[in-house]
C-alpha cells in the first residue's frame, strides 16, 4: 500500500511555532476538532507537550494511537549514522509514543552534533556562546544518513520515512541509492510557489508530497522572514473563488492545495480556525480557479536557510539554487 | 595549488556541437591562434577528431602536451563504478593522450550501460530503435560514481576530477562524501543566468566554475532549444559597453564571464571568431558595466534535460527544480 492509499489524512496540524505553554492544549483540542495527522519535529520545541496533548486525547477517548497518523523529523545535529536511532527515541521518549508512522530527514543539511544534555533542540547554532555564533556544518553524507533512516523502519520505530526540503536534484539521487524507498517528500508550498517539476517528479517515484506553509508567507509574515510580499489571502483570484463558494480565503487556498494532490499542514494556535482549517472537503475549486490561483506562482520562497543563514547565523549555505 | 592558481586559461575552447569533419582543423585552428585549453566530452562524438588535431599541432610544435589543459567527461552510460576508468580510456585513446587534465561527471544523471561495441558515444537514448524510444535511468548514486572518479586520479588516468550541471544540494552532498575534493564545477551561465548564488557556494569550497554556453542562447538557438529570447549580444547595455571600449558585444559578454571569475569554453567553428574570443584581456569592464550585465539575469536555463528529455525522449526527469 502506497502512502498515498494510507490513513494519513491529508490535512495535519502543523506544530511549528506552537508555543510550549499553549501546546498541550492546542494538541488536544486539535484532536478535539477532528485532526487525526501531527507534523512534529525535534528542532520545534515542544515535543514534550505534544505527547501530553496526545496522550490526554487517547486517555480520555477521543482517539486510539492507531487513528493518528504522528510525524516528527530529523534534526541536522544527528544526520551520523550512530546519531539517528538516539534522535527518534529522544523523540519518541518526548511524544510517549512506541513508534512514529513517519520520520523524515528535516533538512538536506549536516551539523556537527551536539549531546542532548548540552542542549536539546540544539537548533541551527553549534556553540551559542562564540563571539561571532556560525552555523557549522559537519560533512556526513545523505546517504549515510538515509542508512540510518532505514534501520529505524527495520527496527519498528517509525513505520515510514521520508524528507524534507530536497530538490529534484537531491531526491534522484535518492531514489538511486535508497533500499527502502522515501514514502514522502515535504517541502514549501503555496500559490506562490507550486513547484509543479518537483511534485511532479515525486509523483513519478510514487512519493507522496506534503506541502509546509500552504498559506503561502503568513508565519514568515510573523518572523519577519517574507519581506513585503502581499498576503496570498489578498488576491483578487483568491477572493473571488471565497465569495463563490461561501468560504474563508484560507479554505481557499487550502483546498487548492489538497485538490493538487498533496498533503497540507496549516499551523495554527486559534482554536476558531482548527475547525475551518479541516472543512475543506464539502466543495472543489473549478478547473479555472485552480489555473488562476496556479497562475500566482513567481517561484517565491520564504523558507530558505540559504537566505536566512545567511543573515543570522554568519553562514552561507544555499540548498535551493 | 588549487585549480584557480593553476596553468587553466580562463578561455577554453568548447568542443560541443562542433561537426566531426571539421573538427581535427578546428583544434588544430584554435591551438595555432592560442588556445591551450580544451573542452571535449565523450558524448561530442568528436573525440578522435579532437586527438588528430592536437597531435598535430604537438608534431608541429605548435606546443607541448603539458602546455595544454584537456577536459573530458563521463557519460551517463558509465556511472557505475566498474565502466568509470573503461570510459575515461576510451576517451584516452581516442584523444591519443596519457592523461587528461580534467574529467568530469557530466549530468548527475546516470543511465543504463551502452557497451562501446553497440554504440559509441550512445547519447541519451538507451534503445533507439524501440518503438517509443525512452531516456533510461539507472539507480546508481552520484557517491558511487564518484568514488570511480577518484580512482582515475589515484591511477593518473586525470590529475583533476569535478562535476558539470550540479546545483547546490548535490554540491554540498558531494562535499560530505568527496575524499578526493572536486577541482571544478562546469554549469551553464551567461547574462540571462548568473548563478550567483551557486557560484559564491563554489568559490566557498574553493572550487573553480567553468561558464558553459557563455554568450547565452546562440547555441540552442541553433538547435532550436531556446524559445523566443533575444540574443544577450542584442541588449542595450551590452551593445553601450562594446561601443565604449571598442569591442564587440560577444567580447563584452565573454569579459563578463571571465571578470566575474569563472572559466568559459565558448564554441566556434568559425576561423575569423577563434582570435575575437581569445581577445578579451586588454580591456576591463566598469563595476557599472559588470552590474548592468549582472541586472540582465531572468534565472533562464537553455540546457535542461527535465525539458528536452520530456520533449525528445518521453521522459521527465528535471535536475535543477
Amino acid at each position: 500500500m502506497s502512502l498515498s492509499q494510507s490513513k494519513m489524512s491529508k490535512v495535519g496540524f502543523g506544530l511549528w511555532k506552537i508555543p510550549q505553554d499553549i501546546c498541550a492544549d492546542a494538541v488536544y483540542e486539535a484532536i478535539k476538532a477532528g485532526y487525526r495527522h501531527l507534523d512534529s519535529a525535534c528542532d520545534y520545541g515542544n515535543e514534550v507537550q505534544v505527547g501530553q496533548g496526545i496522550k490526554r486525547a487517547i486517555e480520555e477517548g477521543l482517539c486510539s494511537r492507531e487513528d493518528l497518523w504522528i510525524t516528527s523529523k530529523l534534526w541536522n545535529t544527528y544526520h551520523a549514522k550512530e546519531h539517528v536511532q538516539q534522535a527518534i527515541e529522544r523523540s519518541l521518549t518526548d511524544l510517549q509514543l512506541e513508534y512514529l508512522d513517519l520520520y523524515l530527514i528535516h533538512f538536506p543539511i549536516a551539523q556537527p552534533f551536539v549531546a542532548f544534555d548540552d542542549r536539546y533542540p540544539p537548533e541551527w547554532i553549534t556553540d551559542p556562546s562564540a563571539a561571532n555564533p556560525k552555523m557549522e556544518l559537519a560533512p556526513v553524507p545523505l546517504f549515510e544518513t538515509w542508512q540510518g533512516m532505514e534501520s529505524l523502519v527495520e527496527k519498528g520505530l517509525t513505520k515510514e520515512i521520508g524528507v524534507c526540503n530536497y530538490n529534484t536534484g537531491l531526491l534522484n539521487d535518492l531514489m538511486a541509492y535508497a533500499k527502502i524507498k522515501p514514502a514522502m517528500l515535504q517541502v514549501e508550498s503555496h500559490p506562490y510557489l507550486t513547484q509543479e517539476r518537483l511534485m511532479k517528479l515525486a509523483k513519478q517515484y510514487d512519493i507522496q508530497v506534503t506541502a509546509f506553509s500552504p498559506l503561502g508567507a503568513l508565519s514568515y509574515l510573523e518572523l519577519d522572514m517574507a519581506g513585503a510580499a502581499e498576503s496570498v489571502l489578498e488576491q483578487s483570484v483568491v477572493k473571488a473563488a471565497a465569495e463563490r463558494l461561501g468560504k474563508t480565503a484560507a479554505q481557499i487556498v487550502l483546498r487548492w492545495g489538497v485538490q493538487r494532490g498533496n498533503a497540507i499542514i496549516p499551523k495554527t494556535s486559534r482554536p476558531e480556525r482548527l475547525a475551518e482549517n479541516l472543512a475543506i472537503f464539502d466543495f472543489e475549486l473549478s478547473q479555472q480557479e485552480m489555473d488562476d490561483i496556479n497562475g500566482l506562482n513567481s517561484n517565491r520562497r520564504f523558507n530558505d536557510p540559504g537566505h536566512f543563514c545567511e543573515g543570522a547565523f554568519n553562514t552561507f549555505y544555499p540548498i535551493y539554487d
